[in-house]
């Protein structure tokens, strides 16, 4: 069944984790860059993430082509990495999530998100068809949905969105904003608005946000679809990581911001009860993005375990609520073994030098849209190049 | 070149990381048992993760044989998977192992850790029967030497030396102990000689505290075998969380383990200090235990590249302090990009609502010994069936 | 010159501190009841704190008439100390401030705040009465001006407003409100356009807030009394605690209230950071209200001593930013001596069990006014005498 | 009753709290000199403390003379104040002290502490001639007992009590040292016997460090005196900060002093449980130092009053356990009105931008004694006068 199918028949369909935070850690992805080129060089690692996400629970597999725009690839994977094009890398992604995803029942989505080109003040249909050339792998590897997702920008997003309609496939369409809105101000309701207009039958967030502030933002667009009476399915897939101190920018603002995020992980606790609040407030397809590693969605599958009518693969290797350590050998560590104990613990951080919350970093909160975000962002090509030239 | 090689002519050696942890975040070991099955069951995931530790670094492969004695399988694996013998496990595990080391030009050491069988007060016979049948696997699958890690009594780590120094292959040993030393107050000083005294060429210490902490034992140790004149290699393999509030018997009895623990995760640069302050104190074997993750293994190879003479293969993902986010689009992301701002990185929890330190669990410190002990913890089998069948 | 006089000419007024939370830490006030009674009781100890504010730098001393109104007395006093009359407690304030103000070149305000007749739902007249009543006596003895303080319905604050503008004299009104608004909703900016319709020639906000919160509440007000074209001095005298985790009803909601509020006290620094943001925001009386403690209301005469042209008497006993630290025998107290230090400074709290941040108690915030309101709470004189019967 | 009458039958004696610090916080001490001419310029600022002391609970009023030694006058006073004779700064601090006294039934306690002479290395009769200046003074106004306190070092602590002790009165003396000893080493036990051998009758610890440091120190002071055979009443009077990140000597290297220890100020609470703690541990000298405001005298004296069997004046306006919240209108802060829930509050900073804890300052310990020290800290009245001049 279609994922259309599946959300119109009330089903609940987990989403995967993020990618590229965890296979930076394994070894795969360069921090800075985060390119896909693992697809290529390293099949086995994508292929092995793939299948933790499918027995944690997960019903899609995206593909892994996150930033695998040929423009992105370029002005970035030039640099990092020995020259591989962006259609090989977004063909073995389509690849090997199909061929994972055949191991269980889920279904295999195609994903673009945002572009250089459009930063870089790119015309409309030179952005498109940069979109266009990451659908044209989709539709040969024949994916069964495709997803607009990490767009800061709406007008961005919807012609993103424009141009997966193009394939008659279901498209889904996140954004990664908080409710303040996007870059331009445009409200988290307004955007949901033009998304689905454009085309988008899901809509909702991802990434930058922990999932508090990422359910404020699916209840903004909910509220916004319904004033302007427009129906879609809405989905979320949130950081795993603590962000309460982020500003409009989000996680990437923080100080922390990569390479210092550990403190603020979500224990998979807390992914229960995120998954049980998206649940209640309408969401369907709830899933993860940076940070989400396998237990994390398999926290998704068990909350949501008695709504869906059965438990993952993966949680043959996990008690509910900590089940498994009833028959520990000490006493009090027996005495964890239920859902009050892990419902209650406020875990410390084992850092007494450490505050709780930072200051996020900014250099001037963009408000004049692109042309002065341009000015504080050396996002063209010539300008990394430069830059690149003078840190030899 | 052999372990002892490698040491004598003054080479650093790092180790690897914890497959229990890293294995239970992926879906493939059960937390309450962290018995090993997967093996068997998922060569798939725990070849995978070895291939991870061997690109960011790691010289040896330890077999993930954590736990897999016939007596620890018996009374753990008996009810949380369908019955694998013990010999299966420890088998797939050095298999594993090899075929891995063979893509690079690690070791591979087969490990035994503590057993019920010394907990319930089993004679030494019984008790050294127990290790022999593990060492008969790794002779047979001729591992390149042996560890015998994670022991809480240095009585039952002195017999299993005893055991594994049988074969004539070298022999590491670790204990699980921190600066007040073994639970019947043998310190660690002490240990350490008795240990070597025993036949173990390599000492130190592994698991249940944070690097800080271990390093303090470790200290302990060459002090002691300094004072007793006695001669061996130092060895570190401390978690990947910080315990600066753990008591006597290390993280087990904080009440964040082992489902609450991610706060406390160390970051890539708390390692890198970890790695230069253990090769300081003159540790040689650098590795780690729960909660280290390939890129933490990394980070040890980062930090000893210029002792080293040589990056790991990961770190072609991986631009040293941060460095590829010298091409970030946003300036003050790319202000990252230098030593100076990891190393003085405070990094916050994102959880104002919790505290910096808690205080550990604990029902009573032991100090009579096994038989205390005994009353305390249900660990005879007998015990155990009847308190599973309470649970049903 | 009266307290128009100064304001009108642009003079920055400073107003004093917290009577009630300073003397109960000097043993003579009770905690809970809240009330007066030390200026009959015990007046060398209401005298001398008036003393140490004059000292700091207050221009004003309210008379410590908080909570003094006949009804609040009569069902907090009776049970809490032998019964004294109002009468005497609101002369022997008068007459105390006046006694001190004339060591300085202080004025006297009497200060009136909310009274149980109002929350018991008495009519209009009743609770005017109750105001007249003190009224009576600041007319008796002559105070410059008055406040009516501490409201949290704008309703009942109107009411005291208008009693005490039947006397002629200058009148403030401050209530106890965050950005929120009053008990039944009605915004800051709307109940100081309120407030100064009916009378009040200076109007802001007093206690339950920290400094942060308070000034974004006068803000508001600012822009409502602007969008109405009305003219009036602004005021502000928040708590001299860090409130970031408040609800709406303030620090009384906050599990710390009101005897493990410490780790929460402001610094003299913070206060200097507040003094400079009020005078920013075109406040010029600004002052204090609980947890203000004399070296506190000294920081405000500090910060704004350039524009105000003078320190105060107590600056005498205290080096600017710690400049008095410069001949400390030790060289790193030595470089304390400076601004840049005690700016940037975060002070630890040497509590690593607790955390940052609490969760407000609360058992359901009112909504529907005072109707709802009474349901909650057990306000009247029979619901007090009848729980009181039950703890004896 | 003399001091050693009521602790030789068993008595509990409480001190009182720290005049430097609440009268800095009053307006009344210049902190860096600490200097206590307030006897003769705000006599009554002073005389009200006292007063407030002894409504608390303090059977004993020290007199204000904390370096009131004529050197410390006049190397640091001569800078901050117009000079004022130490024999008039003394002379006023015992009228004051003793005029208190007599409103209850406390006893005076006439007080020196370490001075600049012995720092500069003058020698022993150089240093004993200015503690006899000061009890030349103590003599003629017939103080009750005397108190040797805030030393560093044993030897001028002996040297103090040696000049002391030719008076006939009873002699305490405490130190301000933690665990490790004094600043050459010298471990407390050692210190204790040291004191008690030049005829001290009482001994413990002063200032530095929290109420659970202390206690530690004294408990080593115990066990040395037990283990040479000696007896003496033991005392501590703590800081009421909470300092578990100090070093060696104590809070003044914390970053946070003296301007930013806001946040480590104990809660009532804290002291009750000081108070049972030091009662336990057999201390019968039960009091305070810098911090120490008089309601947590008065939460000593209510911890004890069962022991003691009364509650002092103060009670009358403090519940026991927060009982005086039992009447308050909201119905979840009556429910605070109860011993378990004081006791069990982790109370929150409000501060998440700040840690937990703090590093020492610390430009290098003293470990070679006086010498090494004179190199490190300018404390000779020349290097002073030379420092003050260039700030100028």
């Amino acid at each position: 069944q279609g994922i259309l199918e599946r959300l119109d028949a009330g089903e609940i369909v987990i989403g995967d984790g993020g990618f590229v935070f965890a296979l930076e850690k394994r070894g795969y992805v360069k921090a800075g860059p985060w390119t896909p080129e693992a697809t290529v060089e390293h099949p086995e690692a994508v292929r092995q993430l793939h299948r933790e996400f499918l027995r944690a629970g997960s019903n899609v597999l995206q593909t892994f082509t996150f930033y695998a725009s040929e423009d992105k690839l370029e002005n970035r994977g030039n640099y990092v990495a020995e020259k591989i094009s962006g259609q090989k890398v977004n063909e073995a992604a389509c690849d090997i999530a199909r061929e994972v995803a055949n191991e269980g029942d889920a279904l295999v989505a195609g994903g673009v998100s945002q572009t250089p080109s459009y930063l870089s003040c790119k015309d409309k249909a030179e952005v498109k068809a940069v979109f266009r050339k990451q659908l044209d792998v989709f539709m040969k590897k024949n994916v069964d949905f495709l997803i607009a997702e990490y767009f800061e920008h709406v007008e961005e997003a919807v012609w993103a969105v424009e141009v997966l309609k193009e394939s008659g496939k279901p498209v889904a369409a996140t954004m990664c904003i908080g409710p303040e809105g996007d870059m331009h101000g445009v409200p988290p309701g307004q955007c949901a608005v033009q998304l689905v207009k454009s085309g988008a039958s899901i809509v909702g967030v991802n990434c930058h946000f922990d999932p508090d502030t990422c359910l404020k933002t699916v209840k903004l667009m909910k509220e916004g679809l319904q004033a302007a009476k427009l129906k879609a399915h809405l989905m979320s897939q949130p950081l795993a990581f603590h962000t309460p101190d982020c500003g409009k920018q989000g996680f990437i603002d923080l100080p922390e911001f990569p390479f210092g995020l550990e403190p603020r992980i979500a224990t998979r606790w807390d992914i229960q009860t995120y998954a049980r609040k998206a649940y209640d407030l309408g969401i369907r397809y709830i899933g993860g993005c940076c940070g989400f590693e396998p237990y994390h969605v398999r926290a998704i599958a068990e909350e949501l375990a008695h709504e869906r009518g059965f438990l993952p693969e993966a949680s043959e290797k996990h008690g509910s609520w900590g089940d498994s350590l009833s028959m520990h050998t000490k006493p009090w560590v027996r005495a964890r073994a239920r859902k009050e104990y892990w419902e209650n613990l406020k875990p410390a951080s084992g850092r007494p030098y450490c505050s709780s919350m930072s200051k996020p970093d900014d250099w001037g909160v963009t408000k004049g849209g692109k042309e002065l975000m341009q000015q504080k962002e050396a996002t063209s090509e010539q300008q990394l190049k430069e830059l690149f030239q003078k840190r030899k």
